[in-house]
C-alpha cells in the first residue's frame, strides 16, 4: 500500500509498504483523511529537537523510524482482530492516538495525555494515518455518528486539543473569553467556546489570512495586537471588567504578558501553544488580581467524545481553513505550511 | 495617647496624637501589638514604589498622612460607637484591616482581597495597630477565643495571607508540599499546610536562620538550595512523583522555576511574595505536565476565622521566630529587618 513515511529530517517518502493485518484485539481501518500538524513540520524540519527521541526504540511503542505520518486521521473499519467488539466493520471512526506507559505519575491520575513516556500512533508507532491501511487498538477507535463526515472525523484530534483547553480554563456559560492566536488551535479554541456557551470571545491575531478565516467561521470581535490597541477592545467587549478566561494559542511571551494583563480578577489564562524561546515575566502580575497561568497538553478520551458529540450537534465548520490534498503533496504541504501559508490541510490517504 | 505616626519617606515618629472616639457602628480599641510587615518596610523606605500613593487622599477612606502604622493588629474592646451590637466591651479582637471600593470588578465578585483601590487600616486610613487606641468599624472585629492570647491575635493578619495562600493551592489532606522561602509568610504556609491535613512538606531556605527557625516549630524537611540539590530531596520525598503544590514565599525567579520543575503532573504553584523584578520564563514548563501558577494577595474575613479556629486547636506557635518590641524602638525595628536581621517583630503599643 502507499504511504508516507518518515525516514529522517527533511526525508519523508510516498513509498510502497507492506499491508497491515489486525492482530487480537486491533481493528484495520482504511484511511480516510489526515491532518498535516505542527508536531509533523517540527518532526520533518528538526526531529532532534521535536521532543521525540527517534534515535532509538519508543519506549512504550518500541518503534522508531522508518515511520508512516498521520496522527490526526478519520478511517472507515474494514477488518476486526480477534476479541474486538466495540465496533463493526464499516463504522467510520477517529483514532485517539495516545500510547502511554501506565506507570508514571500522570499515568497513575489517569493523565494520560502527561504521560512522560507519551507516544502517538502516526509519530512514534507501527503505522499511522498516512497510508492506504491502518492497525490500532480497538479501544482507541471512537465511532463518528451518521451525521459527522470523514473531514471531521480527521478534525477531531486537533479540536481535542482546543476543547481540552477549554476544560482546563474553567469558564462557565455567559462568561468573557480572549483568544490570542486564530490558527487551527486558536479556531479549535473559538468553536469549543461557543459549545460551552460564551458568547463574546475577543481573537487578536496579527495575520490578516488568519482573522479572515475565523471571521468566516463566525468571530465577530477581531483585532489586530499589531495596529489596535487590545486593551481598549477588551475593555468595550466585557464593561471594563476583563476577560474571564484567556488562551495563548499563539506561542508567544507578548500574547501571554497581554492576555494576564487583559483578564478579570481571578481570571485564568490557558497556555496551549509551545514557546520556542523565554520571556522576561514578573510573576507579581498573577499576585495582584489573583490571576493564574495554566499549561495544557493533548486531550482525553473524553475529550474526543465532547468534540464528536458537540461535531453532530453542528458545532464545527470547515468553511475556509481547511483544504484537502493527495497523499503524493504531503511534503509539498508541509512546506507551504512552514511558509507561513495556509491553515489546516488534510491529506487524502488513498 | 503614643502612636507611630509615618509622615514621609524615612520619617516615621513616636508622637502623641489625640486619642479617637467611637462614632456609630465603630469600635474603640485599646491596641496590644502590631506586627511590622514587608509593606511597612516599603513604605518606609520607598512610598512611592509601594504600590500605595501617599501623595493624594486614599479613594476609599480618604486619608493620607500623616497615618498611623500597624495593620496586623490586637486589642481590646473599650467603648462601643452607637448601634454596635457585635461585639462586647473586654472582647479581645483581631481587626480585618482591608477597606473596599465595593464597585469594582474584584469586589462584584466578592474578592475584596484585589479591589482595585483597597485600603488598609494601619496604612492608608484614619489610625492603626501602633498607637495607644484606634477605632475600627464594628464589622472588621473578629473576637479571639479565650485560649487565642494577643500575641497571637496580631498574628491573624499574617498568617491568614498564608492560609489564603493554601486555599488557593487547592492542598488536599496527604498531599505533598514545597515551601520556597522561610520568612514568616513561608511559616505561615507551614503552619498552613499542616492544618490542612499535609504532612509532607519540603522547605527550600538559603538563610541558616530562617530554616532554623522553620525547624524549631516542626519542619522536617529543610534545604539549602545554595548547597544542595532541590531535585533530589523532592523526589526521595515523595517517591519520585515530585510536589502536588508548591508556594512561592521568597519572590525570587529561581524559586518559581525551581518550583514549577519540582511539581507532580497538574501539580500547582501559588506565587504569595511580591517579585522586585522579573526573571526568564518559558511556559512551555507549565505545558509539559499540565501544571499551573496561581498569583494570591491577602485573605478574606473567612480566612481570619479559619486562622482563629487554627489557633484555638493549637496550630500555631510562635517559639523562636516572633520577638515583641516596645512601641518606641519601631524604627530600629524597621532597620535591623530590612538588614536581614531578626522574623517578625511585634509592637506593643502602650
Amino acid at each position: 500500500m502507499k504511504a508516507a513515511v518518515f525516514h529522517a529530517k527533511e526525508d519523508l517518502r510516498i513509498e510502497d509498504v507492506p499491508e497491515p493485518s489486525p492482530a487480537e484485539g486491533m481493528v484495520k481501518l482504511r484511511n480516510a483523511f489526515a491532518g498535516v500538524c505542527g508536531s509533523d513540520l517540527h518532526v520533518y524540519y528538526s526531529p532532534e529537537a521535536s521532543g521525540l527521541d527517534f534515535t532509538k526504540p519508543h519506549p512504550v511503542t518500541g518503534s522508531m523510524p522508518p515511520q508512516i505520518l498521520g496522527h490526526e486521521f478519520s478511517g472507515t473499519v474494514v477488518e476486526l482482530g480477534e476479541g474486538v467488539t466495540n465496533v463493526a466493520v464499516g463504522d467510520r471512526v477517529a483514532v485517539w492516538p495516545v500510547y502511554y506507559c501506565g506507570e508514571c505519575a500522570a499515568c497513575e491520575k489517569g493523565a494520560f495525555n502527561a504521560c512522560t513516556k507519551i507516544g502517538f500512533h502516526g509519530l512514534t508507532s507501527d503505522g499511522g494515518g498516512m497510508a492506504e491501511f491502518t492497525t490500532v487498538p480497538a479501544e482507541k477507535v471512537h465511532v463518528l455518528p451518521e451525521n459527522v463526515d470523514l473531514t471531521l472525523g480527521a478534525l477531531v484530534e486537533p479540536m481535542a486539543v482546543a476543547w481540552h483547553a477549554v476544560e482546563r480554563s474553567r469558564v462557565q456559560p455567559g462568561q468573557t473569553a480572549l483568544i490570542a492566536g486564530a490558527g487551527p488551535i486558536g479556531i479549535g479554541v473559538w468553536f469549543a467556546l461557543r459549545a460551552h456557551g460564551v458568547e463574546t470571545i475577543i481573537v487578536s491575531e496579527p495575520s490578516e489570512a488568519r482573522r479572515t478565516a475565523i471571521a468566516g467561521v463566525g468571530a465577530d470581535i477581531l483585532v489586530d495586537p499589531t495596529s489596535e490597541e487590545l486593551a481598549s477592545r477588551v475593555a468595550a467587549a466585557t464593561g471594563g471588567r476583563g476577560v474571564d478566561v484567556a488562551f495563548d494559542a499563539a506561542g508567544a511571551g507578548a500574547a501571554v504578558t497581554s492576555a494576564i494583563a487583559n483578564l478579570t480578577p481571578l481570571g485564568r489564562v490557558v497556555v496551549v501553544a509551545l514557546h520556542e524561546r523565554g520571556f522576561e515575566f514578573n510573576p507579581t502580575m498573577l499576585v495582584m488580581a489573583e490571576t493564574e497561568i495554566a499549561g495544557t497538553l493533548g486531550y482525553s478520551q473524553a475529550d474526543f467524545d465532547a468534540v464528536i458529540a458537540a461535531m453532530a450537534d453542528g458545532a464545527y465548520d470547515t468553511t475556509g481553513w481547511v483544504q484537502t490534498v493527495g497523499l503524493d503533496a504531503v511534503v509539498d504541504s508541509i512546506a507551504e505550511l512552514r511558509a507561513g501559508r495556509g491553515m489546516k490541510v488534510l491529506v487524502s490517504a488513498d
